[in-house]
């Protein structure tokens, strides 16, 4: 098992199984309740497909740990460690999915000794199946990905969120960034409402950055190995290398193109996910100058 | 022929057939032309499909009129009469086309005695035909759509886009705009790139609102009809009727929704697309203080 093919295999078999679950209820109304603010919602389906996932990986790995967007909501630690992990966002986007807003995921990766072995991303209302495996490429549907490996900054297309952090201070930097990127300038900004989706489309190359700062390790962990693995790279918006832990993330083309933006995008206090709650925030390491 | 159904039927067999152009340019590489900014591109195969609509049309209907976004840039007037016209955007994201974002549109709306009788958007590798005939709904893919009747902004889903318009003052004030929007608050910004499909949207009920300064009426002139058949607004981001020509838009679940919109976004001067080009467009009307 020592290349974690069978553990892939079984993701992609139980994302498409908990997909029925997320397609049967997006055209429904959704009792909504809120987490950390007025645009970080939950729906009993976001709950529901996260145990579904996670009982039947339980059922076939009984050893393996899960760190679970809605688990770690519900107070269960969010700590990476050495032993086989899976790392779940049930729906990845769920305001569109509240919205019927036709880009929502399922987003499954799974560590061993802290190194991701595969992710998978399955844009379920699309029907489009993202996945890799460490060393053996980016896929879609099957079809191998190919980022685009577009080295001037001023030609790329940049996708990005808003997210769900939206205080005076995380606002005004998150629009303030997209104003330093536009003047660069860039092709154009974009924004599907889904972490993980946006990133998937730096690896097919339709995009040729993606950039985020406040999202959760379980949005972007899959999509990470699928940029690298199609030939893109992955980087902290400060410029250092990636920790999904960190809350920030520039996923391009190229690391001439990640460096240009981690050059103009600037980052605010994000608790790391990995981080004691009961620490303070303010400071936070990584906040760069303004 | 009073209610131009021949001429939609025409138009929705047209643009399905023009799509097989896109679709087979869409995976080459492309090459570009600047228009008005670096992010206003046209492409060999945005000219050669407007090309394919309009000769298409005028064997069917020699009498009719056409607005064409690329005959326009070749120098062709940009008057809506009272005739029958065709107001034609061959690839409605041209940005994404080249990059292949996977959102790109054929838009095709038809005028007469200036008011439009029907609008068709076909996003093309999505294969989702959005139509609307005045009076008698709208329809994505033949099923009947309905806008989400949301009155209250601060639950929306708002999409929006930078668009082409580059220098400075469009650039401040558009991202100010979405910092302005997100205070609201508002449940979350998207963008797909391309504003006829990003407006169908809210058609769908999807997104609850768009709104855009600095399109042009290729644009969003199909999309318009599209989203007021499902039973949403449109008007003036100043407030005002909505006006094709003008280069804005706010298209709503609700007038509610729209009246928060137009209190929020502020414009910055365009030039109508009906405004002969050599006069000033300093002081141009419609521009809000700041």
């Amino acid at each position: 098992m020592s290349d974690w093919t069978d553990c892939l295999d079984f993701g992609v078999s139980i994302a498409k199984q908990a997909s029925e679950t997320v397609l049967a209820a997006f055209l429904l109304q959704k009792e909504v309740q809120l987490k950390s603010s007025p645009a970080d919602l939950v729906t009993e389906t976001d709950q529901r497909v996260e145990r579904i996932l996670i009982s039947a990986i339980r059922a076939r790995f009984p050893l393996h740990r899960f760190i679970g967007e809605e688990s770690v909501a519900a107070g269960e630690p969010c700590v990476l460690t050495d032993e086989p992990t899976w790392i779940i966002d049930p729906i990845d986007g769920t305001v569109n999915f509240v919205h019927r807003f036709p880009f929502v995921a399922i987003s499954i990766a799974f560590t061993v000794n802290k190194q991701t072995e595969f992710g998978i991303v399955y844009s379920c209302v699309e029907d489009k199946l993202f996945h890799a495996q460490r060393g053996r490429g980016a896929f879609l549907n099957g079809e191998k990905l190919q980022a685009s490996g577009q080295e001037d900054v001023s030609k790329c297309v940049v996708v990005t969120e808003i997210g769900a952090e939206r205080d005076d201070l995380a606002l005004s930097t998150m629009t303030s960034n997209i104003l330093r990127l536009l003047q660069l300038p860039v092709h154009g900004v974009r924004a599907l409402g889904t972490a993980a989706v946006d990133m998937c489309h730096v690896a097919t190359g339709g995009a040729d950055a993606y950039y985020h700062i406040g999202m959760h390790c379980w949005d972007i962990a899959a999509s990470a190995i699928i940029v690298q693995e199609a030939g893109g790279v992955v980087m902290d918006t400060d410029g250092s290398d990636f920790d999904m832990m960190s809350r920030r993330v520039i996923a391009a083309s190229s690391t001439s193109v990640a460096n240009s933006i981690a050059q103009v995008v600037q980052a605010f206090p994000c608790r790391r996910d990995d981080e004691d709650p009961t620490r303070c925030v303010c400071g936070a390491a990584g906040v760069k100058g303004v």
